[in-house]
């Protein structure tokens, strides 16, 4: 029976650094390498090894999926890079501190930003240090200047209907190494969780969710791989 | 104008231990680490920056091209993995250390082995140590149980041609990650070599070698990118 694997890119420095990063290209920590790696052994020593892969544009999640590959002995499995998968865009909160954020704009309104299913956050100023518009790898894409989780899912949703599930329907077993809010949107979907609740639910980093497929749908709700 | 960007991995375990490798995945040693990613620090440097990526289904060479892209900042880039781009298959060579087998054999008999163009080693028998039937990355492909150059060239042509080749066309600066003989195959190729001389060409480890494109062809020889 196909599975699908989610795994959300270990610790970044700006995890580290307790900073918003959204589509900004911020490296793996040591922790984050670990964790990674960490996550591929964890699906070999499970026995379940993916046969496809996806990702996204950034850094974080490729080498992820790139130390959990070779700790799973997968490496030479076929992979797609999708912007579509990208983190949230976290708009003008990009690179900013998150308790300094919460200091100036106070918690309420960060957990708003943070948190709110359609509130976006303020757009990015063009030609802030944050600004993508010269990012060759985003080069034809409508990068956008802020994004709330529902307007991430009307990115993500798409594709995981054109790209992905056609591989789960094919008989793949397939592995998304993405970013939490990419992650959010995708069980948001599986499994049918409400707007309102999906605040609440939070993807750890590097640790390996399972749902089981047939003929196109999950077979069950998800569970994480280290607890089967 | 596209180019095309040809590297040989780094140095593998088997590489130190000078032991004939072939289809067998062997990891890269730290040497090899470093050579992947000084390759991808010389084009970050000279600014020659791959978009589009080929390698083949074996540890080292993938490796290289992540460690390669890394350092170029070129992670995100698609990239297509396929066993057309693998090493020779040493058949029954296999594993055995070359002096050694030299020892054995005579130098003129190894010589004829690794160097002549249409005579290949020894098969490798089905069920041997090194047998790859079980490996579920050639699930579905006819494993060769031994390869000369001359029947290596027959399997990198036809998916330079119909797979490789085409992104060029389309202007792509394609960098392709593989191995002495699948590259040597390729060079023979694009460089007009004869079967005699192709004996005498050595691709060295991790040192970027760049043809100009144009139209679907060459626009002149090739050249190490540290030279240019």
């Amino acid at each position: 029976m196909p599975k699908l694997i989610l795994v959300r890119h270990g610790q970044s420095q700006w995890n580290l650094e307790n900073r918003f990063t959204g589509w900004w290209d911020v490296d793996l920590t040591d922790k984050g390498v670990a964790e990674a790696a960490a996550a591929g052994h964890l699906l070999r020593d499970k026995g379940v090894l993916p046969t496809y892969a996806f990702t996204s544009l950034q850094t974080r999640a490729i080498k992820t999926l790139h130390l959990a590959l070779e700790a799973a002995g997968r490496l030479w499995i076929p992979e797609v890079k999708d912007w579509r998968l990208n983190e949230r865009h976290y708009g003008g909160l990009t690179g900013l501190d998150k308790a300094e954020t919460a200091a100036r704009h106070g918690d309420d309104q960060v957990k708003i930003w943070r948190r709110s299913f359609d509130i976006p956050p303020p757009v990015l100023e063009a030609g802030s240090a944050f600004d993508l518009a010269s990012d060759p790898r985003y080069a034809g894409i409508a990068i956008p200047d802020t994004e709330s989780l529902k307007l991430t899912i009307e990115r993500v949703l798409p594709y995981w209907e054109s790209a992905i599930l056609p591989k789960l329907v094919e008989g793949e077993t397939v592995i998304i190494a993405a970013h939490g809010n990419s992650l959010r949107a995708l069980v948001k979907h599986l499994s049918g969780i409400s707007d309102a609740d999906i605040a609440e639910l939070e993807i750890p980093t590097g640790q390996p969710i399972i749902y089981a497929f047939e003929g196109g749908a999950p077979t069950g709700e998800r569970y994480y791989l280290k607890d089967a």
